[in-house]
């Protein structure tokens, strides 16, 4: 039988021994056997979390724990996570502790579709699978508050100066304000003016996270309003929902996952869940998009950590499930995408959100100077130097720098 | 119009201004409309979160910000999730941010209808509505691995010798291995002779955590084996999983609701989400039993926060919601029951898994001991005193001692 393997970080407290504390960790998600329990059955035996390895890190250790193929309910996310994500933070013998990867085997893969469309799928959509450049996005400015014909005014904006995704912003689904029965169809009037002054495909993320009984509802409405993304925040609906919408036959658009609310879990470097467990579930719940972090940004991150989460999403073979296309946003302006791409790849989603409505030319001279950027960067040449004859660069480097 | 108050916690980074960093807060979750931003209009304003008061506290601040009810869709949860608790946590200009509690409005509260029992609902079930005596619960153990026949067989002997509640634990569900359709029946008639044997009432809180898109088909499952209580698993399902169970009309059966995977974002004490925060929206999403923790068990805790979940729970002012029984699990044995109700009071259910499976005598005399040590509490008897001529208790504080 196969095995899951949970990679944890852990620092046991003072007096409690290492070796005894990666044991702890293996028993309190499986089947917390102390052998002085009276029920312990030995039929039970090999569902035991079993400790593989046990190496010093830092402060601490990294163990190795094994998960029997069994103790998985085929194909509930939620479950999975109980196992192998539950109660072992909480332990008052452990400093710290936090999972740092997960390797599932193909039993506990098997009973999921992974992307629809994966990148090679949305490129085709925006037209980008022979240039091969990165991809560049954009929220709504102000994130909330605007009206739908305000929505639209902006996207528009966006669209023609050049971006290729426009998002909702991860608290904006379904206000007063701003109804998405007149937002959606508002925004998609005028990305379909821009398809036919400029032949070019722009999608538009709406945000259709909901009540967990009313969110395949609102992807259908959507999708009666003539959209052609959906967007999902995964924390705060819980992943299960991406597979949810993914998987649905009636659902066949590409789906852009948003994670509002990870870092309460993912940013303490020794403790709580590493965006790489994420990484992996949402590919296999079927995101065609997932937002992992930038270089240059406002938001808190590690380049190793974000190299590797980017590569979970897209390594060609992880159990025939298509690639999820990484979007780096997050306080990205011209001046950073250079380094992004030379980082990150050009297999990204640079998103930005201030860094284009704040151009002092406005919406569409920001994101003509994202795409000038990215223009640069795919000529192998300087933002510097492309900005010399590129007005809208020019006038956000200088306003924003260039990030070195 | 009406403002959800959000407490924060938060330590800027060396160099970033304090009112500078709670602006930040309140702006990230909500406009995000910084002055030179060219798309800002001047009426989306009255969205603009609030910054009512910074004050000093540790080794950073308390800020209270204000979100205007308008920002929220009403009821639905994830989206009030990602207004006061969205990408905060990731903010770099903060070396630490922590959601510390959620003041609620009439208006964002009115679409919930909360607990369909709560407490007195459950006490009256159980037949502890006169003697007001906490509730003693137990989990099975082994936590995984036991066939329906031992799971059926382990429920009896707990449930004989005293406990009020049998769960499953959280990551047992429906594996092959004892599936729901067969465990179920056989616990519920186990259950059954109880009751015709003892005039007794235990509730068994069989495990519903399931698919986002099969959680209710789950449960009515439960229903038609004969369920007499329902648990979902909040964190890892999505805690609008506990809000869809308790309102579907066909399900009138008590909720238990466990928060494994909690402590990923609970822990940290400058960082994440404060249990509080969650046990707000528990009680508006409809739970009637939430975990909280102890006093005197292996889960890390702080009295004084707990103390306050606990009150959040159970405050009988809470826009005419029903209260939440608050329960206290993870490492509990009878030696901490006199300190843990001295603590935490008699509105409580004490769960114990090792503390009674691992009794020398077994099982039912672990159970039994719960019990006599909660009636040793409920008549003001000491533990040691009330041992003495209770043979399952004095042999339970010889294994593991009494909790001072």
């Amino acid at each position: 039988m196969g095995e899951v393997i949970g990679t944890y970080y852990y620092r046991p407290k003072a007096g409690v021994d290492f070796k005894w504390a990666a044991q702890a960790i293996a028993e309190e998600q499986t089947t917390g056997t102390w052998t002085d329990i009276s029920t312990t059955q030995e039929y039970v035996r090999y569902l035991d979390g079993r400790v593989h390895e046990v190496v010093p890190y830092n402060d601490g250790y990294i163990t190795k724990v094994g998960f029997a193929d069994d103790i998985f309910e085929p194909g509930s996310i939620p479950q999975y996570l109980s196992v192998v994500s539950g109660n072992l933070y909480g332990l008052s013998k452990l400093a710290k502790v936090r999972l740092l990867d997960l390797d599932f085997t193909e039993a506990t893969t098997a009973p999921f579709k992974g992307p629809q469309f994966g990148i090679e799928g949305i490129r085709k959509i925006v037209g980008t699978d022979k240039s091969r450049r990165p991809h560049v996005g954009t929220i709504i400015k102000p994130k909330v508050g605007l009206n739908p014909k305000d929505t639209a005014q902006v996207s528009y904006e966006a669209a023609i100066g050049g971006v290729d995704l426009i998002k909702d912003d991860e608290t904006l689904t379904d206000q007063k304000f701003c109804p998405m029965a007149d937002r959606l169809p508002a925004v998609m009037e005028q990305l379909d003016r821009v398809k036919d002054d400029t032949g070019r495909t722009v999608l538009y993320a709406i945000n259709v996270s909901a009540p967990g009984d009313k969110i395949l509802e609102r992807a259908e409405e959507a999708i009666d309003l003539g959209a052609n993304m959906l967007m999902v925040d995964f924390v705060v609906c819980g992943i299960d929902a991406v597979r949810v919408l993914a998987e649905d036959s009636s659902i066949q658009l590409p789906l852009h996952v948003h994670r509002t609310m990870h870092a309460a879990m993912t940013r303490e470097p020794e403790h709580g869940v590493a965006m790489r467990a994420f990484c992996r579930l949402i590919r296999m719940a079927g995101g065609d998009q997932l937002h992992t972090g930038t270089i240059s940004g406002k938001m808190d991150h590690d380049t190793a950590e974000l190299l590797g989460d980017n590569k979970a999403l897209t390594d060609p073979n992880y159990f025939g499930l298509k690639d999820v296309f990484p979007v780096a946003s997050g306080g990205l302006a011209p001046g950073g995408v250079a380094r992004e791409i030379e980082v990150l790849g050009k297999d990204i989603i640079l998103q930005a959100g201030g860094g284009i409505h704040g151009h002092p030319n406005g919406t569409r001279a920001g994101a003509t100077a994202m795409r000038q950027a990215v223009d640069a960067a795919m000529q192998g040449t300087t933002l510097e130097e492309y900005a010399k004859d590129h007005a809208e660069l020019a006038a956000a480097l200088e306003k924003w720098g260039t990030f070195a």
